[in-house]
């Protein structure tokens, strides 16, 4: 049989606050415009257009992000986009996307994947994800692109590789997954060459997630169906069914809830550069660097300073004396954060959540 | 004799480099309201009102900032703020001063003052300067106000004081004036208990200022007198003689050019607080301060951050990991000055200028 033609899966449901000030509740990283590029969902969607045109591919975001994701896309078909109620994690999303397909489309190949990364080439990325579908369209394998380490990163979970499938090859076993490893270990992991970082982009088929949610995470399982059963996504009938089953859903992560329990999972080992866009470090690698190493979006005056990252795009940043500092201009906000507390970023927001003061967020 | 009622002549005719990027070439330090009380120079004005009534008071301001000046003080009377064509530094100021008002209102005591310090309480030294006026109307003295250091500072001129003169108390002789010490002399200075900080403010009559011109000055002191007999200032006469003379005047400071080198020279030590305002590490004092020692203007969320100076007042500026840094937020720049190289801030300017890009100066 000729498989079906593959859909893709975008998830665009995170806040990205280690991107604050310039992320914020309503204009989260995924449609921030880091790299004056677009918005890194556009970069997504025309990304893998190659691959999987836009009539098959998906959005799915928060219901108070939707109108921000229309502006960011247009032309997208606004009824592949759904708005989740309240976040519920990526097993929630990722279930509801197979229901929805298994309904809409039968038990079709699709991939799953982060609106807010940047991965370049683009076509090189689209061969990996067409042979990705095409390897799920005959298996019942859960694939995950698995990303070779370049760094004894603390921040990634990494995936054990072990030897090539046979009928599915490039795809390797998986070993083991293993947690956020301390220095020492990612140091280790790094120079074994066995472990691969775990890129959270999958590939597999719509009933091969919900046979094994049915297994792993069945609480969830019906009424994710019940919801893709109520009416297309668009419909009144979707969303009200949406609106009653979301609230209740398990808040999970797809890694926690399916793959790291499933038998039938393996991995590809990717051939394209891939960024997480992780925090405001990231850009050292995606903007323009001065020679003394510092990174800007705007124009910098640097006196004696060095190692810095700038955003101004509508002004001048002048540093004096100034070694490492992450420094964030937007309309009503300063940043000033030292290069290795980068990560801290959100404990800012989260000191404003307790604050009551909701006009930063 | 009864002596006649004595004037005050502030000078507001300097740039205020180090206060970049707030301060510009036509919004100079004596302009901005660094302690949102007001613009420096309308605080000196109001300060002085109950010795030196406002219809005696005189500004000496660049042409270029007459304007800026008549909007920071609209009541003060036009025709006393007299606008140099071009700068010539504080001797030609003076002798231009003393020239109008000897031509003007003859041999009257008078003080010069910078427009852009701070002074308090402002009664104590209403005081004092009602007092400095009395002794320069019946003494032939040059008095200068000294101030009793707090700190060894390297960056002002010092006066070593001698005994207290019998008919002019509190006035003292002045053993040596010393330029800016290093910092083991500063140090010997302090503790020494002999040595005042030099202001920069000056009382004495307008006839005796000419004298002293005319033998340690003496190509400035024609010129002057010559534009002060063209017409009163305000006239066009006036204007077109300044315009004339001021270019070929030496531009040399007063100091220099008639207290270090003239014999009828005292010091009044200051009984008041006296700030000079130099660069943003003075708005430490100046500004509300929280518990980690981070002195702002607007709103600060700081996190792990302490001895911060933050001018932002329209803004929340957010600080992580970061220590003794000066931030100042302006509509079109964004500074980030690390606070031991507050000094190089002009040095910006410097660039600026090289680059011949004069839309941030």
């Amino acid at each position: 049989v000729t498989p079906r033609p593959a859909h893709a899966v975008i998830l665009a449901g995170g806040r990205g606050t280690r991107f604050w000030p310039l992320s914020r509740r309503r204009r989260p990283k995924q449609l921030l415009d880091l790299t004056a590029d677009g918005p890194l969902l556009a970069a997504t969607v025309a990304r893998i257009e190659p691959a999987v045109p836009r009539e098959r591919q998906w959005i799915i975001t928060g219901a108070d992000l939707t109108e921000g994701v229309v502006d960011a896309l247009p032309a997208f078909p606004r009824d592949h986009i759904i708005g989740e109620p309240i976040g519920r994690n990526t097993a929630a999303a990722v279930g509801l996307a197979a229901a929805v397909l298994q309904e809409q489309d039968g038990d079709v190949p699709f991939a799953v994947l982060p609106s807010d990364h940047l991965i370049a080439p683009a076509l090189t990325f689209c061969s990996a994800l067409e042979r990705a579908l095409e390897i799920a369209g005959h298996t019942d394998l859960l694939l995950t692109f698995g990303i070779a380490p370049t760094r004894p990163e603390t921040g990634y979970g990494y995936i054990e590789a072990g030897p090539e499938l046979a009928n599915a090859a490039p795809a390797r076993t998986v070993v083991a997954f293993a947690e956020k490893p301390d220095r020492a270990t990612a140091q280790r992991y790094l120079s074994g060459g066995r472990h691969l970082w775990n890129s959270g982009m999958f590939v597999w088929r719509a009933g091969v997630v919900l046979a094994g949610l049915r297994q792993h995470l069945p609480q969830a399982v019906e009424p994710l169906v019940g919801v893709a059963r109520a009416g297309a996504p668009g419909t009144a009938r979707f969303e009200a069914a949406l609106k009653t089953a979301y609230g209740d859903l398990p808040s999970i992560s797809i890694d926690y809830a399916l793959m790291e329990r499933a038998a039938n999972v393996a991995v590809l080992p990717a051939a394209f550069e891939w960024n997480d866009v992780g925090h405001w470090i990231a850009m050292r690698d995606l903007w323009p660097r001065d020679s003394a190493g510092n990174a800007a979006r705007g124009r910098v005056l640097a006196l004696d300073s060095g190692g810095c990252i700038v955003y101004g795009p509508d002004r001048l940043t002048a540093l004096v004396g100034i070694k490492d500092l992450i420094v964030v201009h937007t309309p009503d906000v300063t940043l000033v954060c030292s290069a290795d507390r980068a990560q801290d970023v959100r404990r800012l927001i989260e000191e404003l959540e307790r604050s009551g003061d909701d006009r930063y967020l």
